[in-house]
């Protein structure tokens, strides 16, 4: 079934999380990372019949019968939605319906048309196709045979500025358009992923209460709200992916750093196990440890040690420091992740570094190993906080650029189950926006006196890291956001002045309105400039 | 003669460097920073009379008689170039007449027309206006005056996909297009420089000449050389600046220390001034010392203490930092830089972190004054080096995806006079590059060296910055990415073991081809991909 031309694709989609179902075939498990030809035109569809569907049966349409599509579609019968499907590859359709046909009530399309027609109105569709042109293809597919307040939800992990195009695009034409992060891979689609919508108030009174019931619950509460308008749904997800990477990089930092200390892997996975019963518990701490502990068949190491040293990324992370470089809003835990990901895969850069540079031998003698440990919960802790804090930061000034009012309580809200960064943190996240009115997570009062307490562990951390030649580049960084925002004064006033000195760039004056500049190469009085 | 349009502007054309000269009145000052209107629609031209010049009488002609484009018309007369002179704002280019008419050949035009038609041909003629839309439409006024294999040179700040673009559409008319990155701000373009001209190499055969002329020399050397084709003069320029932001960064970080170990202004002043005999010779060093020293007039403190502590920054660094996330080429010191500004501007995150964060008070008690010195040294001289080897590897990565061969030791070559970040150590540079084929200078054999000798100092002094609660971003990022790369293996396998277990992304082994799966749900076998 794999034709060339469906290899030849791009899979930079951002993290999309497709995941490969440990159960499928080959043949599936192609189909699960293609999510590019949903309604490609690339190669003849195959020869598969599906009859015509009746008009208006169905309460919602899924566009792309990859993993995530049928799995959501899925999802949405088990919850009794008559579900209309369509995907371009007609035998995906077919697939679908044979595996899972009998969960629920299912209307499968054998075109585009015929599932239009099949919608009851106004219409409700979800597209899991490939971010990027795909999603365009799509929704220009779409949009002719759509009528006005019918409401397409794009739920792959598309770029804000995309949606924010396709929102103002459809809106022409009276079609609500909903950009939605979903996040949670196969499984949180199948069983309850966190559902970031965005796009118009009326949209989510039609689509909000299906995509409220699919998503995961805590406490009854779904982990679905609308974010806002236009891309605020996509930018949300996109935060969430930054965080993710932060928080993988702060795990791997204590990793290394148990690793130097001489703890083994089964050592090291207690260590993260243990640290999962309290205020770090999260599903990434968690399957850390399972990760550590996962042996090797072929060669009877641990999984961990054969793994080739490089890490991929797909996309959100670098967008998530590029919007935060465009609002100039400090997400520097963030892009200390990205790039350590990008260092790990320049493999020339790398092989001549290993090569030629000194250092110490990155081993730790650690002499009280409690403490150790310790200070590297409170370093692990802080940093993971600072990250939550850079990326809120950060929705806060989009919010402010892009006028949305997104509300923080509702982010940490529904990210507390179905998505990746899911953390017992965010209980008392929410709790803290919902009480208080913060310009920022750290003047929280649990987290700053959180951070008050485990900053000593956590600048100790930093300092055996680099005297003993442990990469902690996202710890360090944590710490330099830290000390910068609190501290009075900084270094800004001296760049001012450098400025203003080589490029006349002219400075502000803490007892007076207005810019001023020295005449440097003058007599070095000052200039009132405006 | 200051219209409301004129000041209607957003000066975010990157560091242009503009410059207010000491000695001009405040219509010169508004005329300096206002690059935007060389042949903008915006208000009437005011009524000045320039007779018609004589048909192919000039060299060479600039377009933008701003400070920029004046002061190097002027450099340009200085070195016998005959120099047609065109501003939208035919005032501009007599009032430049009248006050430096007598120093060259200048040919002024009172419109366009008149302006190309006083060139020689191929025709030269160099743009000095607003980067960005300003830029389009100057030459869109200019193109269908010219004739195949004229040469125009963009000589602003403009982004390096602009260049590309219009690169393209002027080849299409059988023009050639110059994008040159000019950096040394007011007082380089008159007095000489460092230019980095991109685009075709005929084009340079015409205009290189002149170019070289008039950029800084270093023994003998111009500070001018063809860069690559296209967009590749325009990028070198952007990483000269991103590396010019790290510099700032570290310097002040340098000075935050040494107050934090209660050296006076005068004392931190002299301390700069010592580093300026040695290793850390340059540009900045030197301006520091000269910083710190200033007196304020008003109040008799130190300048430094009544500027406002938050930096401005105008987008070259925020582009350098982008680009570099695009390549997924790592340059974290670089970053840093950018966020420490945006949290020095960040006025709210600020205010309400300083209220209520807590830290040790930023004090370091200093047992061996001469160590402490020289410890931060080292840390200054490692920090600088990681700089200048994170952005020529985002030139070389650059080059790669665009198709550039870019010759490091010539970049160093020009970078060696007349451009902010001008440094005795860029000699050096230049002659690792020039005798080694260097993936990265960290391996040169100097550098390298150097840094085996510094790299105790760099680290002591950022463990006594974490502990102390001062900040150090730029120093720790540098150690970071230090131990990063030289490490054999660090925590990607972790990362890709943790992305295949919750997003099914697959990892690569050590010891086989293609990609694998753990079946992390299933029976935790291994399964291939692909």
């Amino acid at each position: 079934m794999t034709t060339p031309e469906r290899d030849d694709r791009d899979l930079h989609d951002g993290d999309q999380e497709l995941a490969l179902s440990d159960h499928r075939t080959e043949q599936q498990r192609a189909a699960a990372v293609d999510t590019g030809t949903a309604l490609g035109e690339r190669t003849q569809r195959p020869d598969v019949d599906i009859p015509t569907p009746a008009e208006a049966s169905a309460d919602i349409g899924v566009v792309g019968m990859a993993v995530m599509g049928s799995n959501l579609a899925r999802n949405l019968a088990r919850h009794d939605y008559a579900v209309a499907l369509y995907d371009h590859w007609v035998d995906r359709t077919a697939t679908m319906m044979t595996e899972h046909g009998a969960e629920g009530t299912f209307v499968p399309a054998g075109s585009v048309e015929d599932f239009v027609r099949s919608l009851k109105r106004p219409r409700s569709i979800i597209l899991l196709v490939k971010a990027g042109d795909v999603t365009d293809q799509v929704i220009d597919t779409l949009t002719p045979l759509l009528e006005k307040g019918d409401v397409v939800i794009d739920g792959g992990n598309s770029y804000f500025q995309d949606t924010r195009r396709r929102e103002a695009k459809l809106a022409e034409l009276g079609l609500h358009f909903v950009g939605a992060g979903v996040s949670g891979g196969e499984v949180g689609a199948l069983e309850g992923p966190s559902i970031m919508p965005g796009g118009p108030t009326e949209s989510y009174e039609v689509v909000g209460p299906m995509l409220e019931a699919i998503s995961a619950h805590v406490d009854g509460e779904p982990c679905c709200t609308h974010i806002g308008p236009d891309g605020s749904g996509h930018f949300v997800k996109m935060v969430h992916n930054g965080i993710e990477y932060a928080d993988i990089q702060f795990i791997g930092e204590a990793y290394e750093l148990l690793r130097a200390a001489g703890f083994s892997l089964e050592e090291a996975a207690e260590v993260f196990e243990t640290w999962n019963t309290g205020d770090l518990d999260s599903y990434l701490i968690e399957i850390t440890a399972e990760v550590l502990r996962q042996k090797d068949a072929r060669t009877g190491k641990a999984l961990v040690d054969v793994i080739v040293d490089a890490a991929g990324m797909k996309g959100t992370g670098t967008w998530t420091v590029q919007s935060a470089l465009d609002l100039a809003t400090p997400v520097n835990v963030i892009a200390e992740s990205v790039f350590a990901r990008a260092a790990s895969s320049h493999a020339e850069l790398r092989e001549h570094a290993q090569r030629v540079l000194a250092g110490p031998d990155a081993r730790i003698a650690v002499e009280d190993l409690e403490s150790f440990v310790s200070d590297l919960r409170d370093a692990l802790w802080s940093s993971k906080v600072i990250a939550y804090a850079q990326g809120l930061d950060e929705i806060r000034m989009a919010g402010q650029e892009y006028g949305w009012d997104v509300n923080m309580a509702e982010v940490a809200k529904i990210w507390r189950a179905g998505c990746i960064i899911r953390a017992k943190i965010l209980d008392r996240i929410r709790d803290e926006y919902a009480a208080n009115n913060l310009a920022t997570l750290l003047e929280a009062p649990s987290i700053r006196d959180g951070l008050e307490k485990a900053q000593g562990g956590w600048r100790r951390t930093i300092a055996r890291a680099v005297e003993a030649g442990v990469p902690a580049p996202g710890f360090a960084a944590g710490i330099g956001y830290y000390d910068t925002i609190r501290a009075p004064r900084g270094n800004a006033a001296l760049t001012q002045g450098l400025r203003d000195f080589f490029g006349s760039h002219t400075y502000r004056r803490i007892d007076d309105e207005g810019s001023f500049h020295t005449l440097w190469s003058g007599d070095r009085s000052e200039i009132a400039v405006d």
